[in-house]
């Protein structure tokens, strides 16, 4: 499992005061990116310098309560499922709410498959992928 | 059946040239307040002036191909479903490529709930929301 | 003059209710894409088929009044100034007060200067984009 | 003068593969939000307890480099006036270039006016946020 710790910004919510329902996909990728940043395979990296990129062919949130600004949220994503050329992972977006107290706001899902940058096809997941995915 | 279409801008792609996935969600929301505005009653309005909002408990997207700044796409979303507090709606995403052809890119779901703004109590769908929901 | 038309939506918004400042200059570059797709070279077709890109130098905006999501906006770009290798847009947004009234909520410029995009230096402006650019 | 220290995610870049314009505006603004959480009165809060908020009436940035997925930055903002009903920021961007280096990438400023919320009317600087400031 990884966790990455952040705070709700005011341009994520919307002006019903809460976090816009599309932003929690973007916590959870930034959970994914920080997370291979860690490992030394920051999806900047990947774009410079390997021939493939990780683009979602799902993604799905369930949403159990709101977030507003400057509430302390964590991401637990954990690997799911690696097949050939895919892979799962699960995410939990949690909410502090005090004394190292929190509960769970959204749960969550993204598949990501591995595709040649230039000729958009699919390929087996590289090798480095799934050891940095066999370290999550 | 309601139909938006729009351009996809250049912000809304990422550093790997193509749309981001979160973006996705924003477009088939955006879909949704277009059409709820053409009734008569968009996001900005019930703000001002009801009591309830339409926040989602459930959002899910598969991803069929990729969105380049500059494609024309069409969001296509119907009611799937209503219940007493809650409906669905399904989405497809689908892009010009010329001569009046089109593909699908992306095909979504969004589960929206009527909710009291100050209580944050669920609540049966306004009849209102009904009546504009029937007209989808 | 360039008019570009469109609705403030409710994830441009932030949690004040209204639109979030950094969102009036995605406002803006939206007109702009919009003016240069009109002349049949829109962002995605210059980072497709050119070897060159406009990135912006300066940006800056004056701020009047607030928008909120749902309320209609035009934005009337001009070229202010045009220079060797870069080119100056004042923008002025306005938002519909009714009646085919509007008033101004606020006003910007934009510098945007010519690059070679894989060596990143600086080249004389496109005779391609100084004929577009006096056509605005 | 007050420290933020982020890193550039994917979503932030456009197509281009550099951060889009616009999110400049957002990387200030969350150094901003982060200086008054530390001070005990962030965003969230003010827009619960408090019946002013501090909206814009200025923005401006100068940019003098790129910045791409995965650089780390540092926001320095400090305060460079403060008068009756409002106060300028001053920012400075900069990019970890290694080894303890940096290099400034984009020069902001942004203007923030006090508001009372409901009348919209334009009010003295809260007491608690001059105090705030004159800590930053």
């Amino acid at each position: 499992m990884f966790e990455y710790k952040t705070v709700i910004r005011l341009h994520e919510a919307d002006a019903a005061g809460i976090m816009f329902f599309a932003n929690y996909f973007r916590l959870v990728h930034d959970a994914f990116e920080v997370f291979m940043e860690t490992n030394g395979l920051g999806p900047g990296k990947i774009l410079r310098e390997r021939e493939y990129i990780l683009p979602l062919v799902h993604a799905s949130m369930d949403y159990k309560s709101s977030l507003y600004p400057g509430d302390r949220v964590t991401v637990r994503s954990l690997v799911k499922n690696t097949k050939n050329s895919s892979f799962i992972l699960s995410h939990e977006i949690l909410k502090s709410i005090g004394d190292d107290k929190s509960e769970i706001v959204a749960i969550g899902e993204t598949v990501h498959v591995s595709v040649e940058r230039l000729a958009g096809k699919k390929i087996s997941l590289p090798e480095e992928i799934k050891v940095i995915l066999s370290r999550m």
